[in-house]
């Protein structure tokens, strides 16, 4: 098994922006500090930034995941650390990596909030070059870059896709909802030189959920609980607005990543949006031609998933071409450092073409990635040869799983996890007549 | 096959309160009246209530789907007249029928705003009888009957619902979420004398999509379609609420419906639900006990859909007694007067004792609804049966589909309309340890 991530997160170090700007704007850099009671923060233009690790549990004992790490020594160095972030990947099987930003938000909207654009603009690049050189070319060809957007002019957007683009960048982020951030929708066309620029240079626009900075809130008193559930699944208002706008069909060769958004839902949504275009579109106007939305959406739109094994058993329902792993490390739905093993048990029954595709072709597919040249050949990009390299790092990953580790805590025994995903049910599929495509990325990767 | 369906939806006609409200408040009763220009209006309490057939547009062409009918002149009579009513389910072979309320919305809000509370109790009730005794008594065996709640006070919502329980109602209409209405959130126990009495009662609290008011708007610009595709969507919201609220645990024995919230998407939130209770419950302090939330969700939770063959296709992940279908008539979703064709190719490779369940079992189980009885025998009750009284009526009901009535308009010959459902999946099944129905819904009906 080879596993590429298309969705995992840094936590910036100090140091980011040494020797990445010009003189004239060093001192208006983001400066990384330590409070006098220890917690750490980035300051820049008079705002103190607290949250240096939104969410950055890896590690950690789960009673603790609800308590904001408020200081780099709570953190596993792997969080911001390049060196011990590709150990971690090691003992976790992961050869390949997409990491998402922190501190300057999914969209970097705490430089788009910069009065002097040229200063804004100075720190995207900044931000791009350190992750683009460093983050990710420390260690060739153990991760995807992934460009922050200049959000707020498409114009620049275009070109900072395009010089990234010329270094080999072939990921942008940018949000599930830029109306919900106070910018124009996928409606208008406000984004398209953004688009044309990523459809041209074959840059993947991603969406991580939580993008908009909307909050699905039900009611005052929810627990928390409800936010959790329900922040993924906001995705779908995303997918909604895609198929809706004229994004897809007005570029039909650029690929938008439904980052963090997971696969199971969409077969339904597929359904529905076909149901309500037949329907409804003879007075709503929407024309699609000869194609059904929900063609558009999977030739367009790029899913993927941690653990969702219901999402694995209605592949046949899946463009299967879109469908790639994530890790989510140091984030707390990740499966670090027992990815290989959760992963097995939703990919029983499956076959080897599809654990490919889903496992890394694709990624490399869509983001132009070639980790095999890297590091010289395959046989050095595997769960196992990765492992052997740093043995007894992460301590559940060689042994069975600890106590809480999987399953629920009242667990029974001998009670399935998800007690209605039968074997039967894969088996049905394994026996099949339909053999899976016999060409995909894997033979163009 | 026998057709039962858990959600419809009644256009009040004129006359309603009529001999139903204590003499003190007749003068009070809302008013059906025609204005100069023909259009057709409620009066209560000075408000003016232009909308007296929200979306009932049953036999309208597609074209004029979003111009909401303003008279009576541009409904069906089966809208609004219990004999048209009947006449229209028998041709579309529909045995029963549970009927949503219109102008005085879900969840009764027109007279729970009544600021004389003996005057909206009186309003209510004489709902409730013109209801139970007028639209689903005057055919005997043909009707659930569906009660309004006093929402405004959960102990006269309590009385009310045994007060029409004691009449043999055993559904009730509730919102998806008090919340967005004003009212205390499903996580307080504010609710708690309403649960138990429908607890004790066996009455199925019924959250119909919409039932919250909160319309699910991504932008401003955004087209209608991300409205029509969302608005069912936001159930998940309430299925969320339901499952990490004290509810479910608190009364067991309660049930509680989806009322037009499809079926498809609820094997991924279940995975969700119990991914999010294995990784978070230590810190956020949910407590399943022994079960873990999809077994509750499960237990206490009925569905339905109108059209959804990935649902069906997904039924092994489903908890087969709850699941439900309904017919949506008037309402644009509906597939009247073509629902036996519609349903019977969803349906395929579907074993007898599953299609029981879902077209009338269920039903008639957790809405102690037992027509057989009623109408002298099952015989009576197939859809063929019922079509066989009223030949002729709804054009497309014997002949072959009309162009546009099913498909979508710019199909292709040969083209599927869901074209990632194979049939090789049903074909899979089929061939499983469980041999598929010899008899589908063709002969059936």
């Amino acid at each position: 098994m080879v596993l590429v991530s298309v969705d995992d997160h840094v936590v910036e170090p100090p140091g980011l922006f040494d020797d990445r700007l010009p003189a004239k704007y060093v001192d208006l850099a983001p400066q990384f500090i330590t409070n006098d009671d220890g917690t750490n923060a980035w300051l820049y233009e008079g705002q103190v930034l607290p949250n240096v690790a939104l969410n950055a549990v890896a590690g950690r004992p789960r009673e603790e995941y609800g308590i904001e790490p408020t200081s780099f020594d709570q953190l596993r160095p792997g969080c911001y650390d390049i060196d011990e972030r590709v150990k971690d990947m090691d003992a976790n099987g992961v050869l390949g990596s997409l990491c998402f930003p922190s501190f300057p938000q999914f969209c970097g909207q705490l430089f788009a909030r910069t009065e002097d654009k040229d200063v804004a603009l100075a720190m995207i690049r900044a931000y791009n070059d350190w992750h683009i050189d460093e983050w990710c070319g420390t260690h060739p060809g153990r991760f995807i870059p992934c460009a922050l957007p200049a959000i707020w002019d498409p114009e620049i957007m275009a070109a900072e896709v395009r010089r990234t683009a010329a270094k080999g960048v072939h990921a942008v982020t940018f949000s599930e909802n830029p109306s919900k951030l106070g910018w124009p929708s996928v409606h208008s066309d406000h984004w398209d030189p953004f688009w044309r620029a990523c459809s041209e240079e074959q840059v993947v626009v991603c969406l991580h959920i939580g993008s908009s900075s909307e909050l699905v809130i039900t009611s005052p008193d929810a627990p928390m609980d409800c936010l959790i559930t329900l922040t993924p699944m906001n995705i779908v208002k995303a997918a909604t607005d895609l198929v809706w706008s004229p994004v897809l069909r007005k570029f039909p060769d650029l690929r938008v990543a439904l980052s963090e958004g997971g696969i199971g839902w969409i077969p339904y949504f597929l359904e529905r949006i076909d149901y309500n275009y037949d329907r409804h579109h003879l007075w709503t106007g929407q024309d699609y031609g000869n194609e059904l939305p929900s063609e558009v959406f999977n030739r367009n739109v790029l899913t993927c998933f941690i653990d969702d094994r219901f999402g694995v058993a209605s592949r046949e329902f899946l463009a299967m071409d879109n469908v790639m792993w994530e890790c989510d490390y140091p984030h707390s739905d990740s499966t670090w450092p027992t990815a290989p093993e959760t992963l097995a048990e939703s990919l029983g029954g499956v076959s080897d073409h599809d654990i490919d595709r889903i496992t890394h072709l694709n990624a490399m597919h869509h983001f132009h990635y070639d980790p095999f040249t890297a590091l010289g050949g395959k046989e050095h990009c595997t769960v196992g040869s990765l492992r052997a390299q740093v043995v007894g790092r992460g301590d559940p990953v060689a042994g069975p799983r600890r106590s809480g580790q999987a399953g629920h805590p009242g667990q029974r025994p001998g009670q399935r996890r998800f007690p209605r995903l039968t074997r039967a049910h894969v088996s049905d599929r394994e026996t099949g007549p339909t053999p899976a495509a016999t060409t995909g990325p894997s033979t163009a990767a």
